[in-house]
């Protein structure tokens, strides 16, 4: 199962709407008979690819999949039948497939004669696919926030400056991050202030080849000469201020995983939703005293109704610092 | 060198006024005759602790010394005459004396024909005694502010309720911090509101053997029934503003490392005179929005005026963050 987690993560695999999959065939004498892994949307599932490597010496094999093997007919067909028909005998699974419209594999093996296992490296698998199993569970994508503020809490100083608050390394963090997300979204305030371009952008500044969706939400017109309107990535602009139907419409447009970048208004109007499922912090070891606070109110009166976080991750970039947290009791 | 700087080190050594020195003695071959640390005021230096192990076989030896033999006569006798009445050929040490009234000992040994070497690992030495080097160098105290607060830059919620804002490991790392330093200083605006102890307690609350000098600034009356008026430690209060004179009364008093634990108020005012050299911030992974900022007006307006810290450490204490910074500019 470690193999078929690491086929699963096999870098440079394109990031889509389907989860990262990987399968490896055993021979009864637990020799490696072949191994796959999905290559993105359109492309043959990994269980798929693994039997056509392994051809007639799948009869009677172990298939070790990390993700359920799925029951219905996408682009391409379902493999939990394609299991049966190759005459796989046994079939080890680490997470259940969490897609209504997918799940049923097990059942479709068993009812098959094929013995089924599942449960193994669950959890690793579930985190390999964090976001689109958060988003198939739960019917919205996951929200990462992410702020910058100074070592006191500023996103910006007395005189409203904030650029830059961070250094570079952890600038490119950011794009780092935002790629690997569905969409990206901000507040009228920001795009009016800032006017920030959203994209994706490597070292020199290069966009990237895929970029995330890019989400303006609010009432308040915007020019159409910002940069988010430029042909670099995709724009909406959704002029709600009503968070759980942005993550509504984004969730309908296939969207996963969504990652917050607007000022303190819109990150108050989730976080206060119960609609922020982490946070990434990048603090600068840099003290103001005064100006903007990175949070505004989020309507909490006490310190014993705090919004807690439970730490992840916390690494030193170039000058500053990046907390992950998520919110406690969400998983 | 580094067995010199392993000895200087050793645990156990009572905090003082004198600085932490190690010393060996090696024989013509290399091979090691003595060794001997400063075990606190009042006891013998290294360099006397190592020649009493070695007696006449410290003839033609080589000592290997952190820091410049003392050249003046305090409770025990100058090191560098003792080194040079026991015969030593040679002296390694790795930094200057910066004491004013004890420096000179390096002149001392070459006029007595010793072959003197300095500044290996030095760097190394003055992070030892850190404190006592800045003290002695600046004539102040090193200063460090501790702060804690939630990711974003509370210190209280709204209704002032800050207990507790971080966990007990955290609030354990912040004793052993205090027991490290001369002087803990808070402002009457703490006492007042929050009464506290202000000692150095171990986990199960017993109060330490020693106990640095709590000290109260500002104008304000305190009652004498408040806690830093009990018996568990001396306690000051200076009944000024004046950050910098408050410095200058403790350096009289012998305090070369001072604990800056007051709130918003009296940490804005040592940070705006420039009179902070540290920065410990502990960082609750919680939100609450609103509420008491944990650094107060610094006068600045722009984010190119923000103080800058250089990170020196970050470490996860259970569910918070450390990081300390020292502040640039400062060594």
């Amino acid at each position: 199962m470690r193999r078929a987690l690491e086929l699963a993560a096999t870098p440079g695999v394109p990031h889509g709407p389907n989860p990262r999959v990987g399968c490896v065939l055993l021979a009864p004498d637990g020799s490696e008979i072949a191994e796959g892994f999905h290559r993105g949307a359109g492309t043959p599932h990994a269980e798929a690819a693994a039997l056509a490597e392994a051809g007639a010496a799948a009869r009677g094999a172990t298939a070790v999949v990390t993700l359920e093997p799925c029951n219905h007919t996408g682009r391409t067909g379902p493999c939990a039948r394609a299991l049966v028909e190759a005459g796989v005998a046994r079939v080890v699974f680490a997470q259940p497939d969490p897609n209504p419209e997918a799940a049923g594999g097990a059942q479709t093996l068993r009812d098959a004669g094929i013995a089924v296992e599942l449960g193994l490296l669950e959890h690793e698998s579930r985190r390999l696919n964090r976001a689109w199993t958060f988003a198939m569970e739960r019917g919205r994508p996951f929200v990462t926030w992410k702020f910058a503020a100074t070592l006191d809490g500023r996103s910006a100083a007395a005189d409203g400056s904030s650029r830059w608050i961070t250094d570079e390394p952890a600038r490119r963090d950011v794009h780092r991050l935002r790629s690997a997300c569905d969409a990206i979204l901000v507040g009228t305030g920001t795009v009016l202030r800032d006017d920030p371009a959203l994209t994706v952008r490597d070292e020199v500044g290069a966009p990237a080849d895929r970029q995330p969706l890019r989400v303006v939400m609010g009432e308040r017109d915007l020019p159409q000469d910002a940069k988010v309107f430029d042909d670099a990535a995709e724009t909406v602009h959704l002029r709600t201020r009503d968070v759980a139907a942005v993550l509504a419409e984004l969730h309908a447009r296939g969207c996963q995983h969504l990652f917050l970048e607007g000022g303190p208004t819109v990150a108050s109007a989730f976080v206060g939703a119960g609609l922020v499922d982490e946070v990434v912090g990048y603090l600068a070891p840099k003290l103001l005293g005064s100006g903007r606070n990175a949070v505004a109110d989020l309507g909490i009166e006490s310190i014993t109704d705090a919004l807690d976080l439970v730490v992840e991750d916390v690494t030193v970039l170039g000058s500053d610092v990046r907390i992950t947290g998520r919110l406690r009791g969400k998983d």
